[in-house]
């Protein structure tokens, strides 16, 4: 829950950076372990012996593009009615064994995984275990949990979407970026599809989603993979593998041939902006190497302040009060890479746009330098040995990782792969996927009149 | 196939016009005689003894926006397989049977239905009704007809939308336009779908979709509903009726709050043009008097040369060489409102597309007089007389609407419905669905220069 209401909030610009932060901490040499249970879940240790803390999330490889047509949603409103109890504990008897010790949990949901974590003292993670691995098959859904669950989802979509014309707008954005792929479908759910899940709708999902076989058990921190190996046979263990699931084929992207715009004008909009998406490989759909030039091609053309746009549209013409770019790099398929700019003061938005497609176009045309390059993988590279200090964030990138068809081999290699990017590479990944005539464009409007 | 072929290659303006006429005959008091087979097949006679000439279509209440996620073109693949041959009679033997008397015979499949047709002389009745029945359950389908089928599907498409930038910017446009519905998704499929096609795909959508109960038969020309019912009963009769399907709900488009263009350059575009598309209720979808208010709402605006769009873009003012306005009427579920211009000689796109806007604004404002409205109804009506002269046609008007949900009272009672529409409800209704706020624009541009 919290994870999606940072990026619905604070949306592109910080979805970006959180997701250019994950990959950037992939490839820590953190000696990972991993190993598999004979009921098919794959556990990963990930030791970090500073404090007596450990992190304890299970990564289910379902999430909204998995969901099945008008039913969006049902992944997001099934992650609420984990917390509804099971035949073993009562509902809020977990969260309230984690509030009693002073630990923290949370969960979210996101296009290609649902993930569920606890932050407690090392010694209290056989119990998390224990609870977290009962839930797994033991879900108790009454139908009077329904309904008010449901509406605490509505109230939730009413706060960070209907009320955010941004928010509105991103999900016009993805929904034409996206023609035929389920990332088009918001996450959250449309608000006509949340309104009619139910029960049955939950636990069917549930009964064929979560299973051992279908999960994935990271845990960071004070612990030694033997210990985690004995007592994840004496809990997760226990839970049967569930049925094998198909294979995880959605509806591939048409060859896209326009340029598109989606513009929306609205009283609560100060400052108007703009974004340009296009459809690009992600690490899981991309060939070798793709997917990393493009993550540094993020990094010059907009990641943070020392990047093109930045320095360019901000710092040296003043024309934008904010310039940047990201790329959605860790995707089951293909996924987007996007630019944006807002102009500051009495500088108009066709100005700014025009400043960021002649970035583009100076890039594609002169491509990049090696110092420039060697910079950006500095730049980019230097996230993970922040990351470090961050437990959660490491076993957010790993299960984030695992949980889109990666290895841990592919994980570890991720740093060695970025520093093999050459500035052809960068040039090259711009010049096919920057087009000039397939993208779209989200414009944020002030309103005016009523008129579009 | 060949209803297809004309809707791609004329496009919009077509498209609109042909379902205008379908509507506008919809009410034809030709004393429809309907009855249903045992086996759940709704058999509808409509007499015409004019000419000793019969059409006989059957309809499958099954489209493309009826196909499973990720396998587009599946509908109108089958309905190319469905000439390959029965247990009963080799592939090409019922269309030889129908060369050799003369007659002609075509299929055509849609968002919301496919159809199956011969005209022949009255006396090759019995002969189509016992190939067609054959083939509602007999289809045999060999490995060996799946490629090459899917080659000439895979040429269509390239010639058809591949090769016509119209086409590619429709196929982009409604993509755009639909959000959430499979409206969104081309009848011809996605290329990259229709290579993966295969037998037991067209096998399973055969199985679960061809059956009496989930057929409509359709029969205009000299005959008399007497004759007709026995003949049913000796060859649809003996087809078993198949499993109760599950009501056609689709996923229904959330709300829209943004404006959106599609614009597609291209070498191959000589003079540019605009459209624009609004989510709008259908027949089956409305409530009682909107569709006939949107009916005669397209005809004030834009339906033919005495439309208020031709009259001042076109004559008046000479602004454009063409314009226009469409309602895709017949649908299950909410369907599109359009308009069109391209500009004239020198003038440009951008003033011919204020000018259309100026006549919706216009019209918003200031209404329609009690006029104006009685004269687009008399054309709009009028329609019916000459389609009276259409065997195939008056079968299509049946056929279509009987296949999106309505019934022959409706349809009969239709011209009455019509007539009750006031001045007001078509102001409402163009106030209501052509907002400023939430539509797609496409644009056909002629290439500049490769950017946008």
């Amino acid at each position: 829950m919290h994870f999606r209401d940072i990026a619905q909030r604070l949306r592109l610009v910080l979805i970006m950076s959180v997701l250019a932060l994950f990959t950037a901490q992939a490839g820590a040499d953190n000696g990972a372990t991993s190993f598999t249970l004979d009921n098919g879940l794959q556990v990963v240790v990930i030791p970090d012996r500073r404090a007596p803390v450990v992190t304890h999330m299970v990564w289910y490889k379902v999430g909204s593009a998995d969901e099945e047509a008008g039913r969006s949603g049902i992944a997001h409103f099934l992650e609420h009615l984990m917390f509804k109890g099971t035949e073993k504990y009562a509902a809020g008897e977990f969260s309230a064994a984690i509030s009693a010790i002073g630990g923290n949990e949370n969960a979210f949901t996101s296009r290609d995984f649902t993930a569920y974590y606890q932050q407690v003292g090392t010694d209290a993670l056989p119990e998390m275990m224990e609870f977290e691995a009962d839930r797994m098959r033991g879900l108790v859904l009454t139908e009077d949990v329904i309904a008010p669950e449901r509406d605490v989802v509505l109230e939730e979509r009413r706060s960070r979407v209907e009320n955010s014309p941004g928010s509105l707008l991103s999900e016009e954005v993805e929904a034409t970026l996206f023609q035929n792929h389920p990332y088009r479908i918001p996450v959250i759910g449309w608000m006509h599809e949340i309104v009619e899940l139910d029960r049955e709708q939950a636990l069917e999902f549930y009964d064929l989603h979560y299973a051992p076989n279908n999960a994935i058990l990271v845990i960071t921190g004070d612990v030694a993979p033997e210990e985690v190996k004995s007592l994840a046979e004496a809990t997760y263990g226990r839970v049967p593998r569930g049925p094998d699931l198909p294979p995880r084929v959605r509806p591939q992207e048409p060859r896209q041939d326009t340029a598109r715009t989606v513009s929306l004008s609205d009283p609560r909009v100060g400052v108007p902006s703009m974004q340009r998406s296009w459809v690009v490989p992600s690490y899981t759909s991309a060939e070798p190497g793709e997917a990393e030039a493009l993550d540094l091609l993020a990094e010059i053309l907009g990641g943070g302040v020392r990047s093109r746009l930045y320095q360019e549209l901000v710092v040296k013409n003043g024309i934008a009060a904010s310039a940047g770019a990201g790329y959605r790099a860790t995707a089951l398929d293909d996924t987007s890479f996007s630019v944006y700019a807002a102009p500051r003061g009495g500088n108009d938005l066709a100005a700014a746009e025009e400043a960021v497609e002649a970035e583009i176009a100076r890039l594609i045309k002169e491509g990049v330098s090696d110092d420039e390059l060697r910079r950006a993988k500095n730049r980019f590279l230097r996230g993970m040995i922040f990351a470090r200090d961050n437990q959660t964030g490491m076993a957010r990138i790993y299960g984030s990782l695992l949980a889109t068809g990666l290895s841990i081999e592919d994980i570890e290699a991720w740093p060695d792969r970025v520093r093999a990017v050459t500035a052809d590479d960068v040039r090259d990944a711009a010049r096919r996927y920057l087009t000039t005539d397939a993208h779209v464009t989200g414009y944020l409007l002030p309103q005016e009149g009523g008129n579009q």
